[in-house]
């Protein structure tokens, strides 16, 4: 069994980081893994926590157009070196939990990707040593406000709303290097993305070092690797799902802004 | 006498909030004024501490072409809403201290700017309301690597370097609505810029209303107004300082990347 990392908030509003067993419980650590935390004696029933995102990231560097076909989709090239853009922390959701659809918006984006975790302090790093800075992988949704991405010159606000990324359910240490990311919407059987990761243009590492030679990452910041080709609009009451083989299955719901929203403990995860 | 709200390190290493009394004694205060912090009875002397950047933001919001005579001098006209932008906290550099300048980058210009320090959770917050949610004013230089930007598409990259953002001496509650920014390469008695504050084309409150409406700021967050007419380039070696009228004067200066420096308590602090 892959031991997958959480962070949860208790039924108290107590957070911590911890692992996940197999029969839901949760092994609490006395602070996050790539922080030299430790596993505790204490666990979590199945019915005392929620799922939040697995780390709480200083900051998301995020890359575009990093797979040819969603390029191309997008009437666009592959850039000739990584294009990086930021997505605030407040981005941040958990599993399981509301997309808030913008009023001010006309067409949201669902994203799908492999979302990196960086484990320690990574400045001017080459990139074969990038590999030993990533504690381990996740899965995160880069929701985009879609027409003021295309009305405006910064994607800024058109990545920047609250809730625009999901992120979770937890970490793995390894993902398979061919590990089939693919997104559903609702109970639809055909996935709207289907790529492996192995497509992309510029490698985890590579990222990882390109953006360590302009800023400095830090234990739990986390690197968004792009999106595939299949990139489409989201509704108000609309389920998304990204799976990667290897890590699981993000699921996310779209509402209005501020609705309140117990994530279920489904069996996505 | 204005308050000046400062963040030290000590020469032991520890960090505190404080107040810079007249003869350059720090009170240290119990955490951030806008966390709900208050003075102690414990005083600095001048030799034992050195002077942060006063706050410690989870996010920086710039702004883009907020000065009609700049967007002039780039070639390009005002934009219809605010042109949002973020840089990384890591780009964040204590007053007195060196901008780096990276090898990969044949530009490097300086952009003094007001900037504006949040008091409290501010989300979809109407124009009228949003002055009560900033907490005071420091002096910002959002450095930019001028030729990257120019090449590439999104602005991460060339306003997101590593000590791209230096932020004090300090924190003031209120500034002049018509304070003079103006900016002064090494001993120059000319500004290179020189504009007052209420030329922007939105207001502070109406970038910080605009930005909740995408965004959530956070307590101790800021929020870059934009630069006004007057940019170029740095060399290593330059010292540049920003001065605003009723705050300071924000002293920087070019090495190469790495370079040890120990800030001068000079008298621009």
């Amino acid at each position: 069994m892959v031991e997958r990392f959480v962070r949860v908030q208790t039924t108290g509003g107590q957070i911590h980081y911890g692992t996940l067993q197999l029969n839901r419980e949760v092994m609490i650590w006395d602070a996050a893994p790539w922080l030299h935390g430790q596993p505790t004696n204490q666990v979590l029933s199945p019915d005392s926590y929620q799922l939040l995102a697995p780390c709480s990231p200083s900051k998301i560097v995020a890359v575009g157009r990093n797979y040819v076909k969603h390029a191309a989709e997008m009437g666009d090239s592959v850039p000739p070196e990584p294009l990086i853009f930021l997505k605030p922390p407040t981005t941040v959701q958990a599993p399981g939990c509301p997309i808030w659809y913008p009023p001010q918006v006309k067409r949201v984006d669902y994203e799908g990707e492999l979302a990196v975790v960086i484990g320690r302090r990574t400045r001017a790093c080459p990139e074969n040593e990038a590999l030993e800075h990533i504690w381990g992988y996740t899965i995160a949704n880069d929701v985009t406000a879609r027409d003021l991405q295309q009305r405006e010159q910064q994607w800024t606000r058109a990545k920047g709303f609250d809730t625009f990324c999901p992120l979770g359910p937890w970490i793995v240490r390894e993902v398979p290097s061919d590990a089939r990311l693919q997104t559903f919407i609702n109970d639809a059987a055909q996935p709207v993305q289907s790529a492996t990761i192995d497509q992309m243009v510029f490698s985890p590492a590579k990222l990882v070092s390109f953006i360590s030679y302009v800023m400095t990452l830090l234990p739990g910041d986390v690197v968004l690797t792009g999106t595939p080709a299949g990139i489409g609009a989201l509704q108000v009451g609309d389920r998304v799902r990204v799976e990667i083989e290897g890590i699981g299955s993000l699921l996310s719901v779209v509402t209005t802004p501020e609705t309140p929203w117990t994530p279920p403990l489904d069996p996505a995860y």
